[in-house]
């Protein structure tokens, strides 16, 4: 499909498994694409020990950075933007930063990850702040961006402003949708719904030219083909994707918990299980699909700090496909002509 | 249980199926509480007609005030604050003021019931704008109340504080927990974490006294048993529980398309819908349970719009709990105690 070389700088200390989730994804990624080179940064031991021996192909396609140390989980994101120079997420950004690298993936801490991203490959221009946008799954296997899921928790109108453009640009790049339907997410419907902010979001994008604006829509729309992008600030999208994941959760649980009641449900819930399992997944998309960093001038994929090798894996292809979107100078060109015409 | 008699005002009007929920909702509450009086605020044409014969006993407990008029489901709350007057939702709210009813209960347009509520009933002293709170199922069964959830859009930090102190007498009496966990909805746990607002009602409830503040939760956090009660703005709180619900939807339909695909999992499918729908029905608080309206000088419960008879009834006996705790004199008693230790 993609015929030119890419290259992507991989994270591989970061996340709760680190290379054991890591390693396993860029050799299958390597396998699945003959023109994909791979920066594997991290602990040239460690991953030496574990790749083992290779194809031939795939060892001529592989570069490792030693890296002497990586970013923890719980680590405060000033500490590692301060203090983690020689880290494997921060070398990894550093590659994409000085062109070695097409884009960079990382399952590490996400606000260490935005932190240094932000430091190290800086906003595109016309951009304010970066956002974490992730695809959520909706009726008939539509696919809906909703952004900002928590790069950005204080954002005023004019940043929410830049997330519909960007969104705007990633959903239409990334699924092939033209003229790709934006719309705020509300606590109702009706113009006269909803605080201050997205009130004057609205105004701002029912003049933007170049922007399907398409209204308000509710919390529960984001799980509906309601519109292609779903803008909202870090603060309340962090909250309303967590809020979903934890329900999940509860489901789960709570089919395990009746298993245990009777025989019936018992055999009942052991047949269930599986599928709500699937089901789990496909509405988990956090953990599944990864989310990306846009806004900045360079690609970065975060994968969730415990997704499994697959989905790894996923946020490699992701990458890639970003790269051959060429998303970033997308997002460029548009918030250029959106100014331009604003002003 | 309870001793003494009680009178509850219904919007029977109100609702998505009106009459048709409330009335046979009204009739079970009777007959399931001998010392309840009902005052049925709607067309006493349509009600005579759709009771029909009752036993005396419970016809001696029944009141019909008739009114002309019904809010509309999609009607703007300022259109029927204004012009509604004689509306069955206004009627109710305006029995429970001047101490005919002990409390109201309506499953009619949201909005405009916390319009005519606030404007008929008034805040306690020291609350400046009511709140919609709902007890969210936990894992373990558990109870977390959740507010606010969407009364107030543009909440500041002195308005979430009275919430928690709201939200703590709620919990307290209505699940018997003593001094009950507040926690603050939050996009991490960590102290620097979160927006402006956010840090600072932070800093109101540490100092608080009689508040068993125990810091910051996460979205997923609030459907495990982390907190007894968990404050958000009616933003944020709004749209978290819809998501949740879109997400609950989104699950159960998933299982019904999955059911077409072939013979073996059309077989399962069929097997776990079951299921599903009960978890649904129980990990969708909102419409389960209903929600209160609190800080107002008088109870006042809604119902969902499309909620079931059952749904209405137990709206209903969450009213009569209301009552029988006092809880419009509890708040009033605790937030007169806070404020003066705070001065």
């Amino acid at each position: 499909m993609i015929s030119s070389r890419l290259t992507i700088a991989l994270d591989i200390m970061g996340g709760d498994n680190g290379p054991h989730v890591t390693l396993p994804a860029a050799v299958k990624a390597l396998q699945q694409n003959s023109n994909l080179f791979v920066i594997l940064c991290g602990d040239e031991n460690i991953i030496g020990d574990m790749l083992g021996e290779l194809d031939p192909d795939l060892t001529s396609r592989i570069e490792i950075q030693h890296c002497s140390e990586h970013v923890a989980m719980d680590e405060l994101p000033s500490h590692a933007l301060r203090n983690k120079k020689d880290s494997s997420m921060r070398r990894a950004l550093e590659r994409v930063e000085c062109g070695d690298a097409d884009a960079c993936v990382s399952a590490g801490n996400t606000g260490a990850l935005l932190a240094m991203a932000y430091h190290v490959l800086k906003t595109i221009s016309g951009i304010d702040r970066p956002a974490l946008v992730s695809a959520l799954p909706t009726e008939g296997h539509h696919k809906l961006f909703l952004l900002d899921l928590g790069a950005n928790v204080n954002c005023d109108s004019e940043t929410l402003f830049q997330y519909a453009v960007m969104g705007s640009v990633l959903a239409e790049e990334v699924t092939g949708v033209s003229f790709p339907r934006v719309a705020l997410l509300n606590v109702g419907e009706e113009q006269i719904k909803g605080n201050d902010q997205v009130k004057f979001t609205a105004k701002l994008l029912q003049d933007a030219p170049g922007i399907n604006y398409t209204g308000f829509v509710e919390g529960n729309d984001i799980f509906t083909n309601c519109a292609d992008v779903v803008v909202t600030d870090g603060f309340v999208g962090n909250i309303a994707l967590k809020a979903c994941e934890g329900l999940a959760k509860l489901v789960l649980e709570e089919a395990k918990r009746v298993s245990n009641q009777n025989l019936m449900t018992k055999i009942l819930a052991k047949i269930a299980l599986p599928l709500l399992r699937k089901i789990y997944l496909r509405v988990n998309p956090d953990q599944y699909n990864g989310a990306s960093l846009i806004g900045l001038r360079g690609i970065v994929v975060k994968s969730h700090g415990n997704a499994s090798s697959d989905a790894f894996l996923y946020a490699i292809k992701e990458a890639l496909q970003e790269v051959h979107r060429q998303v970033p100078q997308k997002i460029k060109d548009k918030i250029e002509s959106v100014l331009m015409e604003r002003s």
